[in-house]
């Protein structure tokens, strides 16, 4: 079978043997946003049009694909929600010779009534292999999910708007002035950010104390994206904890990413490892092996 | 006398009677952003210079005209700091026939270290004669001010970036597709901020519940950015009294925002009261009577 993990930038391919081994994959900045309406089928068939030739007759797809702005809505599963109800409730898409389907989004609410949503992170989720007992999976990105799994199962999970706070603040407020948002990660400004997100006083107000660090030459221009990376996650961090996120943590996501959480948790003291990688490549083979 | 109160996107001017009484007053657009380098003086002249003519001999300034951008970068006075301390240190600025001078602004640190800095706001509060007692006064706006006086004097203060947080996320993340910033003030959607913020979470989190509600048709567009500001000045509020404000609160500010930081402290139950909206006229006034 073939496996998609078609995000908003990206496009990942993965071709499985029978046995479940990744015999092929390929990276491709094709996300939807750089895709139009009509457009998905050739596009697709651009990435993955050879091993389809060459027999592969499945293809499973998840991610933001599914939403409203790719190819097929595909509906919220709600939760707790597993590998089986995936499968099951995963729709089908016509397109020749090809069983393709895409896998649902998962959603759930907090005991306040406020909805939560995911779509692509449920692949990685169930493909960490986290069958057993209990455990907390955080996937970092402009939307950081913290998952609950129990016995194989998303109880329920939690985002944080963080990655697109830290864009917004870098890049269209008086912060951007003093800080280069791409310059290299500083390890020492992110651990001054995610030591201030300990103390009191609140986000917005430890936002204004970066500024006016700046105005005293307190903080170099090197280490200010870093600062403010540390205080959004470290206020991610302690809010999750909070909220009564239970150790172990399971990070997924891109290395500069899961190294920065990693990091955030070291300094508040709580246990976390690192899953897999291919978490999605291995979700996605996960709910083929229940659909086929 | 004249006062001046020119800020980043505002010029207001003010003339006093020998008796304090406020006998002309000017709203301009002239804030220090349209200005050029070398173009103040001739900018003051335009704005006040029937005035001068007319015999005034004496103008104070304050605001951001006295920062790094503005006419001349004046100093910070270091809290405690009350108008005896901000009229002896006052820089004067070469002026021909005018005895012209800048109010410095006020600087801090709170426990752990972090500076504080305001330019202007110092003369509004100085200016709202709270020289009895104790109280709090915040003026809200784009880096929102909690300052604590005491018997006349600023003892210390603490900074927010609310103002500038709601620009950057209004318009410039996935929020900004599902609200107007410009829609007129809804109640309802702000007090449904106000409330969100009050539960357990922490603001990033509470920002993707806002984009979450949104794709359930739960958030009218018309509600959605009350929502946001709610959520925001919810947390600052939420925020401050945690770091230890403590009522009375006298709000400072334009009305459209003081409404808005009532209704906030009214859900909290926090008393409060506005104070008159001239305070930076008659802080003027004020500091000046201490000058000449």
């Amino acid at each position: 079978m073939i496996g998609i993990d078609w995000g908003t930038s990206s496009l990942r391919a993965y071709r499985f043997a029978a046995d479940g081994q990744l015999i092929g994959r390929r990276d491709t900045p094709r996300g939807i946003l750089t895709v139009g309406a009509g457009d998905f089928p050739d596009t697709l068939r651009a990435v993955a049009g050879d091993w389809i030739e060459d027999g592969e007759r499945r293809i499973l797809m998840c991610g933001m694909v599914g939403s409203r702005q790719g190819w097929v809505e595909a509906p919220y599963l709600v939760c707790p929600a597993g590998l089986d109800g995936l499968a099951i409730t995963a729709p089908a898409i016509p397109f020749p010779d090809v069983d393709l389907r895409i896998v649902p989004g998962l959603s759930c609410r907090n005991s306040h009534g406020v909805p939560e949503v995911m779509r692509g992170e449920e692949t990685q989720i169930l493909g960490a292999a986290l069958d057993d007992g209990e455990a907390t999976v955080c996937l970092p990105g402009s939307h950081s999910k913290w998952a609950r799994i129990k016995g194989g199962t998303v109880s329920g999970f939690a985002t944080h708007f963080t990655g697109e706070a830290f864009a917004a603040l870098a890049g269209h407020t008086i912060l951007a002035r003093m800080m280069n948002p791409l310059s290299p990660h500083h390890a020492g400004g992110f651990a001054r950010g995610v030591a201030r997100a300990r103390q009191r006083g609140g986000l917005l107000h430890h936002l204004f104390g970066l500024r006016a660090h700046a105005l005293f030459d307190e903080m170099p221009e090197e280490e200010a994206a870093s600062y403010l990376s540390g205080l959004l996650i470290g206020h991610e961090v302690a809010s999750a904890l909070e909220d009564g996120v239970a150790p172990p943590i399971v990070l997924i996501g891109a290395e500069q990413l899961t190294l920065r959480y990693a990091a955030a948790l070291d300094a508040f003291g709580v246990p976390h490892r690192t899953a897999n990688p291919d978490a999605a490549a291995q979700g996605l083979w996960r709910v083929g092996q229940r659909l086929w």
